[in-house]
Protein backbone atom coordinates (compact mmCIF):
# COMPACT_ATOMS: atom_id res chain seq x y z
CA UNK A 1 0.00 0.00 0.00
CA UNK A 2 1.41 3.34 -1.25
CA UNK A 3 0.41 5.96 1.76
CA UNK A 4 0.18 8.87 -0.20
CA UNK A 5 -3.00 7.35 -2.16
CA UNK A 6 -3.89 6.24 0.93
CA UNK A 7 -4.12 9.27 2.42
CA UNK A 8 -5.71 10.76 -0.53
CA UNK A 9 -8.56 7.76 -1.21
CA UNK A 10 -9.53 8.27 2.58
CA UNK A 11 -9.67 11.84 2.38
CA UNK A 12 -12.10 12.45 -0.62
CA UNK A 13 -14.08 9.82 1.42
CA UNK A 14 -14.21 11.72 4.39
CA UNK A 15 -14.95 15.08 2.12
CA UNK A 16 -17.84 13.65 0.46
CA UNK A 17 -19.13 12.30 3.36
CA UNK A 18 -19.29 15.81 5.09
CA UNK A 19 -20.79 17.08 3.14
CA UNK A 20 -23.89 14.88 3.25
CA UNK A 21 -23.63 15.57 6.89
CA UNK A 22 -23.11 19.16 7.35
CA UNK A 23 -26.02 21.83 6.27
CA UNK A 24 -25.97 23.38 2.55
CA UNK A 25 -25.16 27.22 2.94
CA UNK A 26 -29.02 27.82 1.99
CA UNK A 27 -32.29 29.30 3.88
CA UNK A 28 -32.29 31.83 7.12
CA UNK A 29 -28.86 30.58 8.18
CA UNK A 30 -27.01 30.51 4.92
CA UNK A 31 -24.11 33.08 5.94
CA UNK A 32 -23.29 30.89 9.09
CA UNK A 33 -23.40 27.82 7.45
CA UNK A 34 -21.46 29.04 4.96
CA UNK A 35 -18.74 30.57 7.56
CA UNK A 36 -18.47 26.96 8.95
CA UNK A 37 -18.27 25.35 6.08
CA UNK A 38 -15.47 27.75 4.35
CA UNK A 39 -13.18 26.01 7.35
CA UNK A 40 -14.34 22.56 6.67
CA UNK A 41 -13.79 22.80 3.15
CA UNK A 42 -10.35 24.98 3.54
CA UNK A 43 -8.12 21.95 2.78
CA UNK A 44 -7.16 20.07 5.68
CA UNK A 45 -4.95 17.35 5.70
CA UNK A 46 -8.28 15.10 7.57
CA UNK A 47 -5.82 13.40 10.17
CA UNK A 48 -8.04 12.36 13.10
CA UNK A 49 -10.31 11.10 10.67
CA UNK A 50 -8.37 9.01 8.55
CA UNK A 51 -6.54 8.06 11.97
CA UNK A 52 -10.38 6.65 13.24
CA UNK A 53 -11.04 4.45 10.11
CA UNK A 54 -7.40 3.54 10.31
CA UNK A 55 -7.71 2.18 13.73
CA UNK A 56 -11.43 0.42 13.18
CA UNK A 57 -9.90 -1.52 10.03
CA UNK A 58 -6.67 -2.46 12.35
CA UNK A 59 -9.25 -4.19 14.85
CA UNK A 60 -11.59 -5.66 12.27
CA UNK A 61 -14.78 -7.13 12.50
CA UNK A 62 -17.67 -8.29 10.05
CA UNK A 63 -20.10 -6.62 11.46
CA UNK A 64 -18.86 -2.90 11.31
CA UNK A 65 -18.36 -1.21 8.33
CA UNK A 66 -15.88 1.70 7.09
CA UNK A 67 -19.31 3.59 6.51
CA UNK A 68 -20.45 3.00 9.95
CA UNK A 69 -17.34 5.10 11.08
CA UNK A 70 -17.52 7.50 8.90
CA UNK A 71 -19.71 9.91 10.80
CA UNK A 72 -17.67 9.57 13.67
CA UNK A 73 -14.56 10.33 11.89
CA UNK A 74 -16.27 13.18 10.34
CA UNK A 75 -17.86 14.81 13.72
CA UNK A 76 -13.92 14.85 14.87
CA UNK A 77 -12.80 17.16 12.07
CA UNK A 78 -15.18 19.34 13.37
CA UNK A 79 -14.27 19.35 16.70
CA UNK A 80 -10.31 19.94 15.29
CA UNK A 81 -11.56 22.39 12.90
CA UNK A 82 -13.11 24.07 15.40
CA UNK A 83 -10.50 24.68 17.44
CA UNK A 84 -8.40 25.97 14.80
CA UNK A 85 -11.06 29.04 14.06
CA UNK A 86 -11.08 29.66 17.86
CA UNK A 87 -7.70 29.61 18.37
CA UNK A 88 -6.71 32.10 14.73
CA UNK A 89 -8.87 34.79 16.51
CA UNK A 90 -7.17 37.93 17.55
CA UNK A 91 -8.00 37.20 20.70
CA UNK A 92 -5.69 34.10 20.88
CA UNK A 93 -3.49 33.50 18.62
CA UNK A 94 -4.19 36.75 16.09
CA UNK A 95 -3.44 34.15 12.63
CA UNK A 96 -4.28 36.26 9.29
CA UNK A 97 -3.53 33.07 7.13
CA UNK A 98 -4.17 29.25 7.32
CA UNK A 99 -3.50 26.26 5.07
CA UNK A 100 -2.75 29.07 2.75
CA UNK A 101 -6.18 31.03 2.97
CA UNK A 102 -7.44 34.13 5.09
CA UNK A 103 -8.71 32.75 8.52
CA UNK A 104 -12.25 32.97 9.47
CA UNK A 105 -12.79 35.73 11.49
CA UNK A 106 -10.71 37.71 8.52
CA UNK A 107 -13.40 36.62 6.22
CA UNK A 108 -16.54 36.37 8.42
CA UNK A 109 -15.46 38.77 11.34
CA UNK A 110 -14.92 37.96 15.03
CA UNK A 111 -18.11 37.31 15.69
CA UNK A 112 -18.88 35.04 12.65
CA UNK A 113 -15.94 33.14 13.58
CA UNK A 114 -16.59 32.90 17.20
CA UNK A 115 -20.63 31.27 16.16
CA UNK A 116 -18.85 29.19 13.35
CA UNK A 117 -16.63 27.36 15.66
CA UNK A 118 -19.50 27.28 18.31
CA UNK A 119 -21.63 25.77 15.86
CA UNK A 120 -18.60 22.89 14.24
CA UNK A 121 -18.15 21.89 18.02
CA UNK A 122 -22.15 21.31 18.67
CA UNK A 123 -22.42 19.70 14.93
CA UNK A 124 -20.01 17.67 15.97
CA UNK A 125 -22.12 15.86 18.72
CA UNK A 126 -25.18 16.36 16.78
CA UNK A 127 -23.26 13.92 13.98
CA UNK A 128 -22.75 11.42 17.09
CA UNK A 129 -25.73 10.93 18.36
CA UNK A 130 -27.67 10.85 15.08
CA UNK A 131 -28.62 7.12 14.39
CA UNK A 132 -30.09 7.32 10.91
CA UNK A 133 -26.25 7.55 9.81
CA UNK A 134 -24.11 4.56 10.67
CA UNK A 135 -25.08 1.59 12.10
CA UNK A 136 -23.73 1.31 15.41
CA UNK A 137 -25.31 0.38 18.26
CA UNK A 138 -26.48 3.06 21.06
CA UNK A 139 -23.77 1.93 23.79
CA UNK A 140 -20.63 2.24 21.92
CA UNK A 141 -22.07 5.66 20.31
CA UNK A 142 -22.27 6.38 23.73
CA UNK A 143 -18.56 5.42 24.87
CA UNK A 144 -17.27 7.25 22.00
CA UNK A 145 -19.18 10.15 22.72
CA UNK A 146 -18.10 10.48 26.00
CA UNK A 147 -14.21 9.51 24.89
CA UNK A 148 -14.17 12.28 22.53
CA UNK A 149 -16.12 15.13 25.15
CA UNK A 150 -13.52 14.00 27.63
CA UNK A 151 -10.88 14.88 25.31
CA UNK A 152 -12.12 17.62 23.72
CA UNK A 153 -12.98 19.63 27.15
CA UNK A 154 -11.59 21.21 29.64
CA UNK A 155 -9.32 18.35 30.90
CA UNK A 156 -8.03 17.77 27.52
CA UNK A 157 -8.07 20.26 23.96
CA UNK A 158 -9.89 23.05 25.51
CA UNK A 159 -8.09 23.49 29.05
CA UNK A 160 -4.33 22.65 26.91
CA UNK A 161 -5.23 25.44 24.81
CA UNK A 162 -5.74 27.85 27.92
CA UNK A 163 -2.34 26.46 29.34
CA UNK A 164 -1.07 27.38 26.07
CA UNK A 165 -2.34 30.93 26.49
CA UNK A 166 -1.36 31.21 29.64
CA UNK A 167 2.07 30.69 29.06
CA UNK A 168 2.93 32.96 26.21
CA UNK A 169 5.89 34.88 26.61
CA UNK A 170 6.72 33.23 30.10
CA UNK A 171 9.22 30.68 30.66
CA UNK A 172 8.19 27.14 31.73
CA UNK A 173 9.41 23.72 32.37
CA UNK A 174 9.74 21.41 29.56
CA UNK A 175 7.27 19.37 31.75
CA UNK A 176 4.56 22.10 31.25
CA UNK A 177 4.86 21.82 27.34
CA UNK A 178 4.25 18.19 27.71
CA UNK A 179 0.88 18.76 29.76
CA UNK A 180 0.23 21.55 27.26
CA UNK A 181 1.31 19.26 24.28
CA UNK A 182 -0.63 15.98 25.69
CA UNK A 183 -3.96 17.80 26.38
CA UNK A 184 -4.23 20.36 23.55
CA UNK A 185 -3.27 17.97 20.66
CA UNK A 186 -2.69 14.34 21.89
CA UNK A 187 -6.20 13.94 23.77
CA UNK A 188 -7.90 14.25 20.64
CA UNK A 189 -5.87 11.96 18.63
CA UNK A 190 -6.03 9.39 20.89
CA UNK A 191 -9.34 10.07 21.22
CA UNK A 192 -9.57 9.78 17.82
CA UNK A 193 -7.73 6.09 17.33
CA UNK A 194 -10.00 4.95 20.73
CA UNK A 195 -13.51 6.24 18.68
CA UNK A 196 -12.42 3.83 15.87
CA UNK A 197 -11.69 0.78 18.27
CA UNK A 198 -14.30 0.87 20.48
CA UNK A 199 -16.93 1.41 16.94
CA UNK A 200 -15.44 -1.73 15.86
CA UNK A 201 -15.60 -3.19 18.72
CA UNK A 202 -11.88 -3.43 20.32
CA UNK A 203 -11.59 -5.99 23.42
CA UNK A 204 -9.25 -4.16 26.58
CA UNK A 205 -6.48 -5.45 24.97
CA UNK A 206 -7.01 -3.91 21.90
CA UNK A 207 -8.09 -0.55 23.21
CA UNK A 208 -4.96 -0.47 25.54
CA UNK A 209 -2.36 -0.93 22.83
CA UNK A 210 -4.63 1.74 20.58
CA UNK A 211 -3.93 3.87 23.36
CA UNK A 212 -0.41 3.80 23.34
CA UNK A 213 -0.06 4.16 19.40
CA UNK A 214 -2.35 7.09 20.03
CA UNK A 215 -0.38 8.63 22.73
CA UNK A 216 2.88 8.37 20.89
CA UNK A 217 1.65 9.50 17.22
CA UNK A 218 -0.18 12.78 18.96
CA UNK A 219 3.87 13.56 20.20
CA UNK A 220 5.30 13.26 17.15
CA UNK A 221 2.45 15.04 15.27
CA UNK A 222 3.26 17.58 17.78
CA UNK A 223 6.81 17.21 17.50
CA UNK A 224 6.89 17.62 13.83
CA UNK A 225 4.44 20.12 13.87
CA UNK A 226 6.90 22.72 15.92
CA UNK A 227 9.81 21.61 13.93
CA UNK A 228 7.96 22.86 10.77
CA UNK A 229 7.05 25.89 12.37
CA UNK A 230 10.61 26.41 13.22
CA UNK A 231 12.25 25.53 9.87
CA UNK A 232 9.48 25.83 7.39
CA UNK A 233 8.76 28.60 4.87
CA UNK A 234 5.20 30.58 5.64
CA UNK A 235 5.16 29.30 1.98
CA UNK A 236 5.55 25.44 2.63
CA UNK A 237 3.27 25.97 5.96
CA UNK A 238 0.11 27.82 4.27
CA UNK A 239 0.55 29.78 7.93
CA UNK A 240 3.06 32.04 8.66
CA UNK A 241 6.45 30.76 10.00
CA UNK A 242 8.12 30.85 12.95
CA UNK A 243 5.13 32.03 14.69
CA UNK A 244 5.39 30.40 17.64
CA UNK A 245 8.93 31.71 18.35
CA UNK A 246 7.05 35.24 17.72
CA UNK A 247 4.24 34.45 19.98
CA UNK A 248 7.19 33.42 22.90
CA UNK A 249 5.66 30.12 22.50
CA UNK A 250 8.25 27.00 23.72
CA UNK A 251 8.64 24.56 21.38
CA UNK A 252 10.95 21.17 21.47
CA UNK A 253 13.11 23.00 18.94
CA UNK A 254 13.58 25.56 21.58
CA UNK A 255 14.37 23.43 24.36
CA UNK A 256 16.39 20.80 22.31
CA UNK A 257 17.52 22.06 19.18
CA UNK A 258 16.35 20.96 15.72
CA UNK A 259 18.50 17.41 15.45
CA UNK A 260 17.57 16.56 18.76
CA UNK A 261 14.14 17.33 18.15
CA UNK A 262 14.19 14.94 15.09
CA UNK A 263 15.58 12.27 17.24
CA UNK A 264 12.47 12.71 19.69
CA UNK A 265 9.95 12.20 16.94
CA UNK A 266 11.56 9.10 15.68
CA UNK A 267 11.59 7.70 18.90
CA UNK A 268 7.56 8.75 19.41
CA UNK A 269 6.82 7.07 15.98
CA UNK A 270 9.27 4.26 16.88
CA UNK A 271 7.06 2.96 19.94
CA UNK A 272 3.86 4.00 18.55
CA UNK A 273 4.77 1.27 15.96
CA UNK A 274 5.89 -1.42 18.84
CA UNK A 275 2.18 -0.62 20.39
CA UNK A 276 0.92 -2.31 17.02
CA UNK A 277 2.53 -5.45 17.40
CA UNK A 278 -0.73 -6.99 18.52
CA UNK A 279 -2.73 -6.34 15.45
CA UNK A 280 -2.30 -7.95 12.09
CA UNK A 281 -1.60 -6.72 8.77
CA UNK A 282 -4.93 -5.21 9.13
CA UNK A 283 -3.11 -2.45 11.48
CA UNK A 284 -0.69 -1.61 8.31
CA UNK A 285 -2.74 2.14 7.48
CA UNK A 286 -1.80 2.91 10.73
CA UNK A 287 2.07 1.80 10.38
CA UNK A 288 2.33 3.77 7.37
CA UNK A 289 0.35 6.26 9.39
CA UNK A 290 2.92 7.03 11.87
CA UNK A 291 5.81 6.59 9.29
CA UNK A 292 4.22 9.40 7.49
CA UNK A 293 3.84 11.59 10.14
CA UNK A 294 7.61 11.49 10.77
CA UNK A 295 8.69 11.96 7.03
CA UNK A 296 6.51 14.76 7.08
CA UNK A 297 9.14 17.24 9.11
CA UNK A 298 11.77 16.82 6.07
CA UNK B 1 -47.60 24.34 46.09
CA UNK B 2 -45.75 27.87 45.98
CA UNK B 3 -44.15 28.86 43.10
CA UNK B 4 -41.26 30.11 44.67
CA UNK B 5 -40.26 27.55 47.35
CA UNK B 6 -41.06 25.35 44.32
CA UNK B 7 -38.13 27.26 42.05
CA UNK B 8 -35.64 27.77 45.36
CA UNK B 9 -35.79 24.06 46.08
CA UNK B 10 -34.97 22.84 42.94
CA UNK B 11 -32.49 25.29 42.27
CA UNK B 12 -30.71 24.16 45.43
CA UNK B 13 -30.97 20.78 44.02
CA UNK B 14 -29.24 21.69 40.49
CA UNK B 15 -26.54 23.89 42.12
CA UNK B 16 -25.02 20.76 44.89
CA UNK B 17 -25.24 18.70 41.61
CA UNK B 18 -23.26 20.66 39.38
CA UNK B 19 -20.95 21.08 42.29
CA UNK B 20 -20.44 17.70 41.92
CA UNK B 21 -20.25 17.15 38.64
CA UNK B 22 -17.75 20.17 37.55
CA UNK B 23 -14.23 19.53 37.87
CA UNK B 24 -13.04 21.35 40.84
CA UNK B 25 -10.49 24.22 40.25
CA UNK B 26 -7.53 23.00 41.06
CA UNK B 27 -4.75 20.96 39.42
CA UNK B 28 -2.66 22.01 36.02
CA UNK B 29 -6.05 23.49 34.53
CA UNK B 30 -6.91 25.13 37.75
CA UNK B 31 -7.51 28.51 36.25
CA UNK B 32 -9.40 27.38 33.18
CA UNK B 33 -11.60 25.79 35.50
CA UNK B 34 -12.05 28.52 37.75
CA UNK B 35 -13.52 30.85 34.66
CA UNK B 36 -15.92 28.28 34.10
CA UNK B 37 -17.19 27.79 37.42
CA UNK B 38 -17.41 31.41 38.02
CA UNK B 39 -20.16 32.02 35.25
CA UNK B 40 -21.64 29.15 36.51
CA UNK B 41 -22.69 29.77 39.81
CA UNK B 42 -22.95 33.52 38.85
CA UNK B 43 -26.72 33.24 40.07
CA UNK B 44 -28.73 32.03 37.35
CA UNK B 45 -32.33 30.62 37.63
CA UNK B 46 -31.64 27.35 36.33
CA UNK B 47 -34.93 28.16 34.51
CA UNK B 48 -33.90 24.94 31.70
CA UNK B 49 -32.84 22.63 34.19
CA UNK B 50 -36.11 23.13 36.63
CA UNK B 51 -37.89 23.02 33.37
CA UNK B 52 -36.33 19.86 32.02
CA UNK B 53 -37.22 18.32 35.60
CA UNK B 54 -40.40 19.48 35.93
CA UNK B 55 -41.27 18.26 32.37
CA UNK B 56 -40.04 14.29 34.04
CA UNK B 57 -42.33 15.05 36.63
CA UNK B 58 -45.90 15.82 34.62
CA UNK B 59 -44.87 12.18 32.69
CA UNK B 60 -44.20 10.88 36.04
CA UNK B 61 -42.83 7.37 36.28
CA UNK B 62 -42.15 4.78 38.12
CA UNK B 63 -38.75 3.69 36.92
CA UNK B 64 -36.89 7.12 36.54
CA UNK B 65 -36.15 9.07 39.01
CA UNK B 66 -34.80 13.02 39.30
CA UNK B 67 -31.20 12.30 40.47
CA UNK B 68 -31.73 10.48 36.61
CA UNK B 69 -32.36 13.50 35.10
CA UNK B 70 -29.88 15.42 37.07
CA UNK B 71 -26.76 14.76 34.60
CA UNK B 72 -29.38 16.44 31.98
CA UNK B 73 -30.62 19.00 33.73
CA UNK B 74 -26.78 20.49 34.54
CA UNK B 75 -26.02 19.92 31.21
CA UNK B 76 -28.70 22.15 29.49
CA UNK B 77 -27.50 24.80 32.20
CA UNK B 78 -23.86 24.36 30.85
CA UNK B 79 -24.82 25.25 27.16
CA UNK B 80 -26.88 27.91 28.16
CA UNK B 81 -24.25 29.49 30.66
CA UNK B 82 -21.80 28.99 27.07
CA UNK B 83 -24.19 30.83 25.34
CA UNK B 84 -24.31 33.83 27.76
CA UNK B 85 -20.49 34.01 27.70
CA UNK B 86 -19.98 33.96 24.43
CA UNK B 87 -22.77 36.46 23.87
CA UNK B 88 -21.23 39.24 26.02
CA UNK B 89 -17.71 38.84 24.71
CA UNK B 90 -16.47 42.57 22.98
CA UNK B 91 -17.15 40.97 19.82
CA UNK B 92 -20.86 40.48 20.74
CA UNK B 93 -22.96 42.54 22.37
CA UNK B 94 -20.40 43.74 24.62
CA UNK B 95 -21.66 43.17 28.17
CA UNK B 96 -19.26 44.06 30.90
CA UNK B 97 -22.63 43.48 33.73
CA UNK B 98 -24.35 39.85 33.80
CA UNK B 99 -26.70 39.07 36.84
CA UNK B 100 -25.04 42.27 38.75
CA UNK B 101 -21.71 40.60 38.20
CA UNK B 102 -18.45 41.53 35.93
CA UNK B 103 -18.78 39.22 32.83
CA UNK B 104 -16.81 36.52 32.39
CA UNK B 105 -14.19 38.38 29.62
CA UNK B 106 -13.81 41.20 32.39
CA UNK B 107 -12.61 38.81 34.95
CA UNK B 108 -10.39 36.18 33.24
CA UNK B 109 -9.90 38.35 28.76
CA UNK B 110 -11.44 37.97 26.21
CA UNK B 111 -9.46 34.51 24.93
CA UNK B 112 -10.18 33.23 28.61
CA UNK B 113 -14.15 33.65 28.13
CA UNK B 114 -13.79 32.01 24.78
CA UNK B 115 -12.74 29.13 26.34
CA UNK B 116 -14.55 29.24 29.15
CA UNK B 117 -17.48 28.62 26.68
CA UNK B 118 -15.54 26.31 24.79
CA UNK B 119 -15.57 24.13 27.91
CA UNK B 120 -19.01 24.61 29.26
CA UNK B 121 -20.40 23.55 25.92
CA UNK B 122 -18.27 20.53 25.23
CA UNK B 123 -19.03 19.43 29.51
CA UNK B 124 -22.13 19.56 28.48
CA UNK B 125 -21.83 16.69 26.50
CA UNK B 126 -19.33 14.84 28.52
CA UNK B 127 -21.82 14.96 31.09
CA UNK B 128 -24.85 13.70 28.75
CA UNK B 129 -22.92 10.55 27.62
CA UNK B 130 -21.34 10.15 31.28
CA UNK B 131 -23.04 6.51 32.27
CA UNK B 132 -21.88 6.98 35.79
CA UNK B 133 -24.32 9.87 36.18
CA UNK B 134 -27.92 8.86 36.66
CA UNK B 135 -29.57 5.59 35.33
CA UNK B 136 -31.01 6.23 31.69
CA UNK B 137 -30.62 3.46 29.45
CA UNK B 138 -28.12 4.40 26.16
CA UNK B 139 -31.23 5.01 23.97
CA UNK B 140 -33.00 7.37 25.79
CA UNK B 141 -29.38 9.38 26.46
CA UNK B 142 -28.99 8.74 23.12
CA UNK B 143 -32.07 10.58 22.02
CA UNK B 144 -31.67 13.44 24.49
CA UNK B 145 -28.19 14.22 23.11
CA UNK B 146 -29.57 14.54 19.93
CA UNK B 147 -32.42 16.74 20.94
CA UNK B 148 -30.17 19.03 22.52
CA UNK B 149 -27.42 19.57 20.02
CA UNK B 150 -29.90 19.94 17.67
CA UNK B 151 -31.07 22.48 19.58
CA UNK B 152 -28.09 24.38 20.50
CA UNK B 153 -26.45 24.27 17.45
CA UNK B 154 -26.18 25.81 13.91
CA UNK B 155 -29.89 25.09 13.44
CA UNK B 156 -31.28 26.17 16.53
CA UNK B 157 -29.49 28.57 18.98
CA UNK B 158 -25.93 29.06 17.49
CA UNK B 159 -27.43 30.13 14.17
CA UNK B 160 -29.86 32.31 16.16
CA UNK B 161 -27.11 34.38 17.82
CA UNK B 162 -25.40 34.44 14.20
CA UNK B 163 -28.91 35.98 12.96
CA UNK B 164 -29.67 38.22 15.84
CA UNK B 165 -25.50 39.96 15.10
CA UNK B 166 -26.09 40.07 11.38
CA UNK B 167 -29.27 42.18 11.91
CA UNK B 168 -28.02 44.45 14.88
CA UNK B 169 -28.96 48.38 13.38
CA UNK B 170 -30.97 46.97 10.54
CA UNK B 171 -34.94 46.89 9.82
CA UNK B 172 -36.46 43.73 9.34
CA UNK B 173 -40.26 42.30 9.21
CA UNK B 174 -41.62 40.77 12.30
CA UNK B 175 -41.23 37.15 10.67
CA UNK B 176 -37.39 37.56 11.33
CA UNK B 177 -37.50 38.81 14.89
CA UNK B 178 -39.98 35.45 15.42
CA UNK B 179 -37.05 33.14 13.68
CA UNK B 180 -34.52 35.07 15.84
CA UNK B 181 -36.16 34.25 18.51
CA UNK B 182 -36.95 31.04 18.14
CA UNK B 183 -33.53 29.73 17.07
CA UNK B 184 -32.02 31.47 19.53
CA UNK B 185 -34.04 31.46 22.83
CA UNK B 186 -36.94 28.95 22.31
CA UNK B 187 -35.08 26.02 20.59
CA UNK B 188 -32.95 25.44 23.68
CA UNK B 189 -35.94 25.42 26.48
CA UNK B 190 -38.17 23.61 24.17
CA UNK B 191 -35.07 21.05 24.35
CA UNK B 192 -34.85 21.20 27.63
CA UNK B 193 -38.93 20.21 28.31
CA UNK B 194 -38.25 17.51 25.80
CA UNK B 195 -35.02 15.81 26.95
CA UNK B 196 -37.18 15.38 30.43
CA UNK B 197 -39.98 13.62 29.09
CA UNK B 198 -37.50 11.51 26.87
CA UNK B 199 -35.69 10.04 30.08
CA UNK B 200 -39.46 10.06 31.90
CA UNK B 201 -40.56 7.54 29.01
CA UNK B 202 -42.95 9.81 27.42
CA UNK B 203 -45.11 8.76 24.99
CA UNK B 204 -45.39 10.13 21.60
CA UNK B 205 -48.46 12.20 22.52
CA UNK B 206 -47.17 13.41 25.27
CA UNK B 207 -43.69 14.17 23.62
CA UNK B 208 -46.15 16.23 21.09
CA UNK B 209 -47.82 17.95 23.90
CA UNK B 210 -44.53 18.96 25.56
CA UNK B 211 -43.23 20.41 22.22
CA UNK B 212 -46.10 22.46 22.11
CA UNK B 213 -46.23 23.55 25.89
CA UNK B 214 -42.09 24.43 25.38
CA UNK B 215 -42.56 26.32 22.02
CA UNK B 216 -45.26 28.71 23.76
CA UNK B 217 -43.29 28.91 27.53
CA UNK B 218 -40.20 30.02 25.29
CA UNK B 219 -41.80 32.50 23.16
CA UNK B 220 -43.25 33.74 26.36
CA UNK B 221 -39.69 33.98 27.85
CA UNK B 222 -38.29 36.09 25.42
CA UNK B 223 -41.33 38.43 24.77
CA UNK B 224 -40.97 39.18 28.77
CA UNK B 225 -37.28 39.07 28.70
CA UNK B 226 -37.79 42.13 25.86
CA UNK B 227 -40.04 43.91 28.40
CA UNK B 228 -37.45 43.60 31.24
CA UNK B 229 -34.69 45.03 28.88
CA UNK B 230 -36.98 47.57 27.55
CA UNK B 231 -38.92 48.96 30.85
CA UNK B 232 -36.37 47.86 33.74
CA UNK B 233 -33.87 49.50 35.16
CA UNK B 234 -29.84 47.81 35.46
CA UNK B 235 -30.20 47.62 39.09
CA UNK B 236 -33.17 45.11 38.29
CA UNK B 237 -31.57 43.59 35.62
CA UNK B 238 -28.25 42.67 36.52
CA UNK B 239 -26.83 44.09 33.43
CA UNK B 240 -27.45 47.43 31.74
CA UNK B 241 -30.75 47.96 30.87
CA UNK B 242 -31.97 49.53 27.47
CA UNK B 243 -29.45 47.05 26.00
CA UNK B 244 -31.27 46.04 23.04
CA UNK B 245 -32.19 49.56 21.45
CA UNK B 246 -28.66 50.44 21.76
CA UNK B 247 -27.42 47.92 20.17
CA UNK B 248 -30.14 48.63 17.36
CA UNK B 249 -32.08 45.07 18.23
CA UNK B 250 -35.62 44.59 17.15
CA UNK B 251 -37.59 43.72 20.30
CA UNK B 252 -40.93 42.72 20.78
CA UNK B 253 -42.30 46.10 22.80
CA UNK B 254 -40.23 47.91 19.45
CA UNK B 255 -43.03 46.19 16.79
CA UNK B 256 -45.93 46.51 19.23
CA UNK B 257 -45.19 48.97 22.49
CA UNK B 258 -45.92 48.29 25.71
CA UNK B 259 -49.16 46.93 26.51
CA UNK B 260 -49.75 44.89 23.23
CA UNK B 261 -46.42 43.05 24.31
CA UNK B 262 -47.62 42.08 27.58
CA UNK B 263 -50.85 41.10 26.04
CA UNK B 264 -48.98 38.61 23.87
CA UNK B 265 -47.15 37.29 26.59
CA UNK B 266 -50.14 36.28 28.22
CA UNK B 267 -51.60 34.69 25.20
CA UNK B 268 -48.53 32.50 24.92
CA UNK B 269 -48.60 31.46 28.12
CA UNK B 270 -51.68 30.40 27.70
CA UNK B 271 -51.32 28.36 24.94
CA UNK B 272 -48.63 26.97 27.35
CA UNK B 273 -51.08 26.12 30.09
CA UNK B 274 -53.60 24.42 27.50
CA UNK B 275 -50.84 22.10 25.97
CA UNK B 276 -50.62 20.38 29.24
CA UNK B 277 -54.37 19.41 29.46
CA UNK B 278 -53.02 16.29 28.25
CA UNK B 279 -51.44 15.76 32.08
CA UNK B 280 -52.92 15.35 35.14
CA UNK B 281 -51.82 17.02 38.36
CA UNK B 282 -47.93 16.00 37.83
CA UNK B 283 -47.68 18.61 35.38
CA UNK B 284 -48.56 21.22 38.54
CA UNK B 285 -44.67 22.26 38.10
CA UNK B 286 -45.34 23.19 34.56
CA UNK B 287 -48.27 24.85 35.20
CA UNK B 288 -47.20 27.08 37.59
CA UNK B 289 -43.81 27.20 35.62
CA UNK B 290 -46.22 28.95 32.99
CA UNK B 291 -47.34 31.59 35.26
CA UNK B 292 -44.23 32.43 36.76
CA UNK B 293 -42.99 33.40 33.17
CA UNK B 294 -45.72 35.92 32.72
CA UNK B 295 -45.50 37.92 36.23
CA UNK B 296 -42.06 38.25 36.01
CA UNK B 297 -42.67 41.03 33.38
CA UNK B 298 -44.76 42.86 36.39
Amino acid sequence: MEIKSYLNKQRELVERAFDSYIPAAEGVFRTHIEALRYSLFAGGKRVRPILCLAAASAVGSDTVAESDLLPIACALECIHTYSLIHDDLPAMDNDELRRGKPTNHILYGEAGAILAGDGLLTWAFDLLSDTTYGNLNPEKRLRIIHVIARAAGSLGMVGGQALDIAHENTTYPFETLQTIHRSKTGALITASVLAGGIGAGADARQLDALKRYGDQIGLAFQIVDDLLNATGTTEQLGKAAGSDAELGKATYPAYFGVEETRVRALAAVEKATTALTEFDNKAEPLRLLADYVYTRSH
